[in-house]
């Protein structure tokens, strides 16, 4: 056992939907989730500065004595992950790895697969690395969302613009079989998203996927807490920051009064 | 007479509606245009950063021998002008100060001014300011509008998206007389902006403002240029960035065939 908290990070709200995710899967786990929203947009920032700027989040949740970090950011996981498990002993998780095993695992023949993401995520190709190195015969249709995030950040998820938004980015998936929100922020519009696909298009929540993971490795390890129950903890880079937060964060989680803490990097 | 060219720089396209007006206004300049795309948005951005980032714009473009710098970006205007003016000798222009001695000169009895902005413009607060301190009797009516420079980038200015974007923008400035575009890419919207708006309230371009005052300081420094005509050249710092950026510029400056080129740093 290892009453140690799980530490999360994101660029804003969009981790919530990990954290969600992480409180069905592992209700005894205590999660410390970290907001970088003095940051934020990572979708489109230099490889370096997310590089940079995931140390800076991975510290402060070490600093926190968690046992795990969890990168619940598609951009964090495409750029940094790889070179913060060289840099660090703690165990890091993002979302790619994970994502793709599931879809290996379902031995699909020639699977079509869509990716939507920020621009950084797509431009560094990891998803598409990722995935035919494990499934060579898969086909990859990438597509750059760049304004979701910022939509999601401002609580945009269901208006007008979001629908339009989506019904837009939706058009150059007419003919896949699953489709992978490379970003977190994006499972907020998973309602108009499958509304604008066909009906037999497996849209793939990584958080999901990720928190299943989780749970396997946490039992593996014998590193489960069997002691709290739900807990969390919410920390921003910058509380006055352009997004709707506290709003988001109540609605999606569906708590009220939660307490929302400084991080002050 | 000074011939060399007038240097201008923005995040990415948004500074190409200063441009086009200043081709018009000031058609035998030569001008430099820079399109800092490679750290596009900088309405999200830190003061620090801004202030980092516009000095590396202006030293580029005083290394192409340029006689003036134009800030043709709203958040730079806002967040560095004056530290810029004070680091250097060269002149710098930007979007503020003429715009407010414009509305300041239509002598306007206690006059409702809205201003629309990104996020780093709204917060530094510097349009208020400077508004107050020249009109004190002005009020004014500020909105954020996080998406729409991504949105210009995109080349999305007439689509659904847009259309529902700034009518919820709109919604803020049902009583005002005038509405300041205080970020360089808003005119790309300008249609739309009047069409969500009361008819009698004036929609300042403040790259219509900027360019008649660059005229009038040109002209009682002797510093015109009466050899070429409406030449530019346009550099961008990362020309496989995320943006529309040729399409936008040969279709927003009617001329095909525009040749670009990469400015590193």
């Amino acid at each position: 056992m290892d009453k140690r908290p799980i530490g999360m990070f994101d660029s804003g709200v969009g981790g919530l939907t990990v954290l969600k995710e992480f409180r069905k899967k592992l209700p005894n786990e205590k999660i410390i989730y970290l907001g970088d929203t003095k940051r934020f947009p990572y979708g489109s920032k230099s490889k370096e500065a997310i590089l940079e700027i995931s140390k800076k989040c991975v510290d402060f949740l070490i600093s926190k004595n968690v046992k795990m970090i969890i990168i619940a950011c598609g951009t964090a996981t495409s750029q940094a992950l790889d070179s913060l498990i060289n840099s660090y002993d703690i165990p890091i998780l993002g979302i790619i790895n994970p994502t793709v095993e599931y879809i290996s695992n379902l031995n699909l023949e020639k699977p079509r697969v869509g990716v939507i993401a920020t621009s950084g995520t797509i431009k560094s190709g990891a998803w598409e690395k990722k995935i035919l190195e494990k499934i060579p015969e898969a086909k990859v249709i990438n597509e750059k969302a760049p304004l979701l995030a910022t939509m999601a950040e401002t609580g945009w998820t269901s208006n007008k613009v979001a629908e339009y938004t989506i019904k837009e980015y939706m058009k150059c998936f007419k003919d896949i079989d699953i489709l992978i929100l490379g970003c977190t922020h994006y499972p907020m519009f998973e309602n108009l998203i499958h509304k604008n696909l066909e009906k037999n298009v497996k849209v793939l929540n990584t958080g999901t996927i990720l928190a299943q993971y989780t749970k396997k490795i946490i039992e593996t390890k014998k590193m489960e807490n069997i002691e709290t129950s739900g807990q969390f903890e919410i920390y921003l880079t910058d509380i006055e920051a352009d997004t709707d937060f506290l709003n988001i964060a109540e609605q999606f989680l569906g708590e009220k009064n939660i307490n929302i803490k400084e991080a002050n990097f």
